[in-house]
């Protein structure tokens, strides 16, 4: 496994496979890998020719006050973690070269990136969109492999890779949950002993909205004010949003119907989860 | 020549000139081709193993009640001044195939958008760049030309293409004018008899700064304070602003050193037309 820290040697290694005709995908990440980030790569190795893994904590997706800082880091065991997959490059550039001194340009996907989590982090999808457009535009990667998990990231990237012209197939591979049904995060680190069984209220809420639906309810009002009642009755929570949009303009739905996006963003102490499902009513 | 109104068969062709190992030049126009536009042609014909130039009005860089409705637009004169020239490929896309309902994704320089044209046009290099990153994304050229006559158009998207990691070498060529001392634009055919002369004050308050400078001048609002008296001694314009800044930053110099951009814009009657001048002090 080769691992590369120059965007310039990156870029000659891309041109070598493009030379030799191979495919490429790439998996964006910020490490602190778990078992999400490695269905992503092991979907990447199954479906492409050359895996190419990011790590790189973006600093323009993080507000001020926000966990830049103390975000979780651990290359080494990440990179074990990948070498054992196969990956065949870890690319792990440095600050100085992605945000040199003066830079100055940004990508923004309107509207979607101001819904759902955009409210509390107003500038978090343009920090998104800048550096992933920035890392395919130095890996040209055929596919590109992102989690469900991040449900509104993904709906972003799709519509930006499609404005944009770039012919990149973004494939967003299902939510990977601890055993007791916690969406896996690199934030669950944060989470205390008592706070990750307050944590559980975010998948439980989802399953109990999921229940409703399929025994007939349609009314978002309704279903959200179920969830609501659910996670205010556990200690220690705050919600940030919960919303049941519809998974394309992701725009506030009365009546369910057609493909519809449960997604929420709730507090457990000083740490924001997030975690969505995505249905599709016939 | 071949003329391509699908963005699916230009990338077909550039896929083809790929496969044959040829390097690609890009030259974007909104059409009304004029010799400035030309020159840039023949350089990418010189400079590259196939041109394509491209033809679109691009609403995006247009604000409410600009010009976008009048601008002039002869496609048929167009094709058959580049076809004489020996172009490659004419790129003409559908509107609905660049912007197709929904569009969100916008591109901006921060910063450098906002100043001098920027301050009377806030969306415009959003606009610019927006179309040329997706024009880009469709032709992928290794080089591409743009006219000095848009000093700062150059200046933001060559940031662009750093900030972005794309490896594309954008050339600048030099601002062609008409014998009287005119720069050339398509908006040019907006001015009656008596507006084209009263333009002349451009590049006029242009010679006279260059002037000063040569002869020992370095104070910034000197300089200004005489292009404003001379613009305004001649009936029928109105100044939208004339600035001396450094040419990468585009901040406004108090006493001028190292790399000058001169730059103005002036109301002629309606039309605004823009000029400057840029000036290396050792």
């Amino acid at each position: 496994m080769n691992i590369i820290h120059s965007i310039e040697e990156m870029k000659a290694e891309i041109h070598e496979f493009r030379k030799k005709g191979k495919s490429i995908g790439c998996v964006p990440t910020m490490g602190s890998l778990h078992e999400g980030h490695l269905s992503l790569v092991r979907q990447s190795l199954q479906t492409t020719d050359r895996t190419v893994v990011t790590i790189f904590i973006n600093p323009a997706q993080f507000a001020p006050g926000e966990d830049f800082e103390q975000y979780p880091r651990d290359y080494d065991r990440d990179i074990g973690l990948l070498e054992r997959e196969g990956v065949d490059i870890v690319f792990l550039p440095d600050m100085k070269d992605i945000y040199p001194p003066g830079y100055k340009t940004y990508v923004e996907v309107h509207d979607l990136q101001e819904r759902l989590c955009g409210l509390s982090r107003p500038t978090f999808f343009r920090g998104v969109c800048t550096i992933v457009l920035k890392l395919f535009n130095i890996i040209t990667p055929d596919r590109a492999f992102f989690g469900q998990k991040d449900a509104q990231q993904a709906i972003i990237l799709q519509r930006m890779v499609r404005d944009l012209n770039l012919d990149i197939l973004i494939e967003v591979l299902p939510i990977v949950r601890d055993a007791d049904g916690l969406a896996l995060s690199s934030r669950n680190a944060y989470l205390k002993d008592n706070e990750r069984k307050a944590a559980l209220t975010l998948s439980r809420s989802l399953r109990l909205a999921e229940k409703m639906i399929a025994e007939g309810e349609r009314s978002a009002e309704k279903i959200r004010e179920e969830m609501i009642a659910l996670i205010q009755s556990v200690q220690g929570t705050r919600i940030d949003y919960i919303e049941i949009v519809d998974s394309e303009e992701l725009l506030p739905l009365e009546t369910l119907k057609s493909r519809v996006l449960v997604s929420l963003a709730v507090f457990i102490g000083r740490t924001r989860l997030i975690d969505n499902t995505q249905i599709i009513l016939s």
